[in-house]
């Protein structure tokens, strides 16, 4: 299997293991002049508001040449889904699901963890050997 | 010459009919955690104000299988690009060069131009053929 199908079942198993449900692989959103596939969207019941919290994932492997032009594509991929999630979703919350391997060296850099502010980022850091969940940061 | 660097060329070209001079080509920037390279940097004289115009330039061709990555792509360099030289270099604009047919046919969709207006983008589409600047959008 691919990497970046490896790294996608690893960020969906690591999720079911935290009780949520995959409702969508990918999430598809057409509006009437553009579409978008987003890698993921899940559901859990948060059982003390008897609601469901609802959110989309876009799964980054970071495998490429550059991990700087990764990072441009993530950032445009996560503003681009963003603007048009809310209009059709507005209670789906996106996540840019980021290896911790990247996490702990790129994304800890001071000047890209000012970028991550000023774009409003959210990030879930996940191990891809172990398939687990390690840091949701909003 | 690989179309990518006649695009490049094509707007060089086309800054200078109107003035311009390029004085970075591309224009390095550096802090002490990260690095990135825009396309073009150049300088105009305002007379009327007695003082230099600055901007930079990041040139797209458009040219890839899919215009919406080449979007997303084109999007996120723009949002990290302008951080970053809003650091170091406030006075400089920043500004993604478009083709004039990718501009006609993509970016004039309603939802891209939402996109534009959410994100700030500074265009300038330019016509990669005649060597001319068709027309600046701040």
């Amino acid at each position: 299997m691919p990497a970046r199908d490896l790294f996608h079942q690893a960020v969906r198993h690591a999720l079911e293991k935290e009780d949520w449900i995959v409702t969508h692989d990918p999430l598809h959103i057409e509006l009437p002049d553009i579409e978008v596939y987003i890698d993921l969207g899940a559901n859990r019941l948060l059982a003390a508001k008897r609601k469901h919290q609802k959110i989309a994932i876009e799964i980054k492997t970071f495998l490429g040449t550059s991990t700087m032009f990764d990072f441009h594509m993530a950032v445009g991929q996560f503003v681009n889904y963003r603007f048009i999630l809310n209009k059709v979703e507005p209670d789906r919350k996106l996540y840019l699901a980021v290896p911790v391997g990247t996490y702990n060296t790129f994304f800890k850099r001071e000047t890209v963890q000012e970028m991550i502010q000023a774009h409003g980022l959210k990030i879930v850091v996940y191990n891809p050997d172990l398939e687990v969940l390690k840091q949701w940061i909003n």
